[in-house]
């Protein structure tokens, strides 16, 4: 077994890597090098822009854009261990390295807004058995949630958190609007976006399912399309398909 | 302006009827009577299974499914100034008396879930001001955020309401048996939910939406849809164009 990792150098500073950076040095995990493209205002942080100042033989968490991890990781100094933060790229699709591996957290980052990184699962992978033992370890340092996911399984649960994270807020987006041009107010809406949150904290969604889809109230149905125009109607009529899919109710669109 | 409502009969004690009656009896108005098709076993309320048996000269509040609510209120004494809760249901569809209102919680009830009312915005309506101040007044009791709103504009926020919660569970449900019948574990998604609804706590939901379709990401979002087959393929295809109508990235899918 390899020792554990107590020291990292970060390439990027966007939204992951800056929680990333904040999430190690407040749990005992050293931060060396930041890499970033341009030198920020911040001064605590140790920043670079050129990638052959990240120290040899080191540890490198790369969180850059899925786009750019592969031309990142061919530069980083080949006797470097790396790992990266993505949920959609696949280990065999990068170049190939001694010690490569992921390091995902499951949770969409905006930065400056802070986040409690403890109960984010963390899903890790790596080329060698040795070095996943170090990733898990250093994801335990500031997480209670790590867990081992192969590639297929990672994109899989990255399909499944855009749709209740993507497109539920797009959902949210299509109510914020649809009522703001009606001069009506979002915020009326909050307690029940409450509510849809907390009801699946004990229950599955399957069971509390309500709503005209649900009832097979086409009157309502109808009623709502006709106050519907261009891709919110289309939005509302397959979704409100899926749901009567779902448990398979009598009447029909 | 007529005397405060002090006192109210509820017809259902369903989920929404039964919220209510809690909310009134601890904010001192009295339940008189709650009218049932067949008695349950908790006798602390006064339950009636007979309409005639609602008191003569009451205010009466309905709290049926909307399409039973046209026939309940026909049968309603006379005499008794009547309210109902629905979203969908226009003022002017249902038999006319001389006190008739609506009095609309915008909010999920589920029956045995406990629920604080004093957040949930409450939407009146009555074919009289008199009657109207009275039930902004009843709806004050129970909730700190009253409003009036005519019945196209309650219906308009109804719509909005089945966005935000029903077709986000429903997103919710998707997830989770996409993951599900994958042995992956939907429980690894709740914190990523709960800072979906965190973040347009504080920011709209158009300033805060990420993920693919966002970025125009179309490698992945090709991925992705290798992925899923079915409503789920449609469901991604459409509220990835939705998104990307929104914010008029390039890439078309």
């Amino acid at each position: 077994m390899k020792d554990s990792i107590r020291k990292v150098s970060i390439v990027g500073y966007g939204n992951v890597g800056s929680h990333l950076v904040n999430a190690f040095e407040s749990n005992g995990v050293e931060v060396s090098k930041v890499l970033v493209r341009s030198l920020p205002s911040n001064r605590s942080i140790d920043f670079i822009t050129d990638i052959q100042g990240l120290p040899s033989k080191s540890f490198v968490l790369v969180c850059v854009p899925d786009d750019q991890i592969s031309e990142v990781i061919g530069s980083i100094p080949s006797n470097c261990s790396v790992a990266y933060t993505s949920g959609a790229k696949a280990i065999s699709v990068l170049p190939e390295r001694d010690d490569l591996g992921v390091f995902y957290p499951l949770q969409s980052f905006t930065k400056g807004i802070e986040l409690d990184l403890s109960e984010v699962p963390f899903f890790i992978e790596a080329n060698n058995s040795a070095f996943e033992g170090q990733l898990s370890e250093l994801a335990s340092r500031i997480s209670n949630n790590v867990k081992l996911a192969a590639s297929e399984e990672r994109m899989k649960l990255h399909v499944a958190a855009v749709f209740v994270n993507n497109f539920t807020n797009h959902l949210f987006h299509v109510a914020n609007s649809y009522l703001e041009s009606r001069a009506l107010d979002f915020n009326d809406l909050k307690p029940l976006i409450s509510e849809t949150l907390r009801k699946i904290e004990s229950e599955s969604p399957y069971n509390v399912q309500t709503g005209p889809a649900r009832r097979g109230d086409k009157k309502t149905i109808d009623a709502h399309l006709k106050l519907l125009n261009g891709i919110e109607k289309e939005l509302y009529t397959l979704l409100t398909k899926s749901i009567q899919q779902t448990y398979k109710t009598d009447d029909k669109l």
